[in-house]
């Protein structure tokens, strides 16, 4: 897999716009990632029993064979909680942007972030559609341009494309995605758009897709809240003029391994961009009875607020890391924990087969000041292993969540 | 039920003491509570896995039919996760509290708050029993001191104390309790101790003990992470003459009663007085499909992060409510609910059967300026209800959590 720039429009056949549709004050809110031709499309959405409208809808066309080419994605308003007026709101959106490219409705799927329980200004998002129709391009800037359009409380733009080989062809996938409160995936991710030129069927794209999320969306975590808007959505157009993956061959496992580096870069960068956070906390469990318990593990380290608040001070407290596996529900012999602290600054030994190391504190702040640490946890029950990634939690944080709707 | 002065001191026969043995800087850090004659014990203790020594050894203890008469407890180390050092320290700080007194080691429970991880400094607690010794009285000045010395980021010390008529005879019940971080009770809380001078079998005591905490201590929360060293436990010694409590009748209901709003108000004053915390939050779910799913969603709404922060920016942001139910895991149909947000200074409808209600913004913030906050919540699926309290997310958290050590 070979890193490139182009984002969603670095795979063939791709066009992207971001403008400025009013919704928010002065930057771009509305988006749009287009298809020259009809593409299969596979997703992943929220779990969260209270699901956006946008959620709703295109989860029922991508579980039929319906091909797409279209994502319009609007920010400053979620349509979640919206009753049956935040319902159709949502179709005319997708109506509108489908008239102004020429498609059928049911060819374009709807995004949204914002705030729950609010109506969407709908003036405002038809008057964004035919803005977009305009504005579409196949360019870097336009991906550029999209990437900035999907953000909320995100700092940066977060994109990522790349090339592999699969069939003696050059296929690409490109991706975005937008965090960064509300963020503890389960099963999908705040809003993740990717694009591809390989011609694959639809079942292996979906397959490819979910096997990509379990490792990288499903684990991390900002705050531990699972949105009522989360997608991941990919397209496939074909265009790369691969013979097409019909089994899960090589190329498949080529497709599927480059997918998931790509949403794994993705995830970790939404980390990064978590609000309010100033480190990433990547947690390694070793030795746990099984990868399921391990990842209840890693998952609950980069939850708790007291872990999350421990590296913001950057103070090596390490006890609350396994308070916080204690009570996950995993189970283990505590009596055996072997842990560590490590960043580029180094590594420092906290804990050895249960007992407390003495360590040398100004050691162990040198390497907490870094901005990516590891906290890697040795257990003794069997070879369950899972990584987590988590945000630390900051004054920021409380200010940016105390004050989100002005 | 009448509230009376004396908190752990008041029932008959008991008698207190906090000192300052050093172990923190300038202030009372060393606790007793002790009773002139043997009494029946009941506890209940943190559902972590990783259990600190003074837990797992008051839990042993509690389990047989063995009389107690005195606990000691200590701020500014929690010994847990201390290995085999940590266990022998603990039963040296039962024995030298028990010489002290003249007991058996067996007759004393120990408590421990503070750092994890870390070796209690044992010349610092031995020397501790002996000034608790010497300052050991039956006074509300005593009972005082000792809810202070179990203090660590608490702005107030928490205690409380009740009579009412048992058989005839007035009895007693008197309880302090510490926070104020590291609160997500289960089955338990943080350190919670109990006199009470009825006469009562000790599986009856136990049952009313469970059946308190349930609805109390087990109903909030200040982080959502349950700390190594939760334990409550009372101490009943029969001091009040009343001939006994030995089955399920009228009397024990009466006094399982008292017990529960003895520890329902210090489950509040705890959360009041959570780390940094501003405002208590009281979420009341009605019309659940059962009572334990209505418990589900409660306390996911007072652990989210984003709520959390939402009413420390005094936002009526309610679908952060709604989303903190939708992914709890309990079922119910979104499109039927009503919420309202109440206070002294008014009540707010939100939503109304599934549909967002326009409100009046600065009638909302009037309401969310008060100090105790009620998020009530109405669902068509049964008749299942919960309550729970929690604190606000707050600068002053962060602030206190990462620098917790120093």
């Amino acid at each position: 897999m070979k890193t490139i720039l182009g984002g969603v429009c670095a795979p063939k056949g791709y066009a992207a716009a971001g403008v400025e549709a009013g919704i928010k004050k002065n930057r771009k809110d509305m988006a749009l990632v287009y298809s020259e031709v009809p593409a299969v499309c596979a997703g992943v959405f929220t779990t969260n029993l209270v699901k956006a409208w946008c959620v709703r809808r295109n989860k029922e066309i991508a579980a039929t064979e319906q091909m797409v080419q279209a994502i319009v994605a609007n920010a400053g308003c979620a349509n979640a909680c919206t009753g049956e007026e935040g319902k159709a709101n949502n179709i005319k959106v997708a109506a509108a942007m489908a008239e102004a490219l020429g498609l059928e409705t049911d060819m374009v799927l709807t995004g949204a972030t914002g705030v729950i329980g609010a109506q969407l200004p709908m003036d405002k998002l038809i008057e964004g559609t035919r803005l977009l129709k305009e504005a579409v391009t196949a360019s870097a800037e336009a991906a550029d341009d999209a990437a900035h359009a999907i953000m909320t409380t995100d700092t940066v733009a977060k994109q990522v494309a790349c090339e592999l080989e699969v069939q003696g062809k050059t296929v690409h996938i490109g991706g975005m995605v937008k965090g960064s409160g509300m963020i503890h995936p389960n099963m999908a991710t705040m809003l993740c758009y990717m694009t591809t030129d390989i011609k694959i069927e639809k079942t292996l794209l979906q397959k490819a897709l979910k096997a990509a999320i379990v490792d990288s969306f499903n684990m991390i975590s900002v705050d531990g809240d699972t949105s009522t808007n989360d997608m991941a959505v990919i397209m496939a157009n074909g265009m790369a003029g691969n013979e097409g993956i019909v089994a899960e061959d090589d190329d498949f496992a080529a497709f599927a391994k480059a997918l998931k580096e790509v949403t794994m870069y993705l995830a970790k960068e939404m980390v990064r961009d978590g609000e309010g956070a100033t480190k990433v906390i990547e947690t390694r469990i070793h030795g746990a009875v099984s990868h399921e318990e391990a990842v209840i593990m890693a998952k609950s380290v980069i939850t708790s607020e007291l872990v999350k608040t421990m590296f913001f001070g950057e103070d090596a407290n390490f006890g609350r890391v396994l308070c916080a596996m204690g009570y996950s529900g995993a189970s283990f012999d505590p009596d055996h924990v072997t842990m560590k602290f490590m960043s580029n600054a180094g590594e420092i030994l906290l804990m050895d087969d249960g007992t407390p190391i003495v360590f040398d504190e100004e050691k162990a702040l040198a390497i907490l000041k870094e901005q990516d640490i590891v906290v890697d946890v040795v257990l003794q029950e069997g070879d369950g292993e899972a990584v987590a990634w988590g945000s630390d939690l900051t004054h920021e944080y409380v200010t940016i969540n105390g004050d989100y709707r002005s």
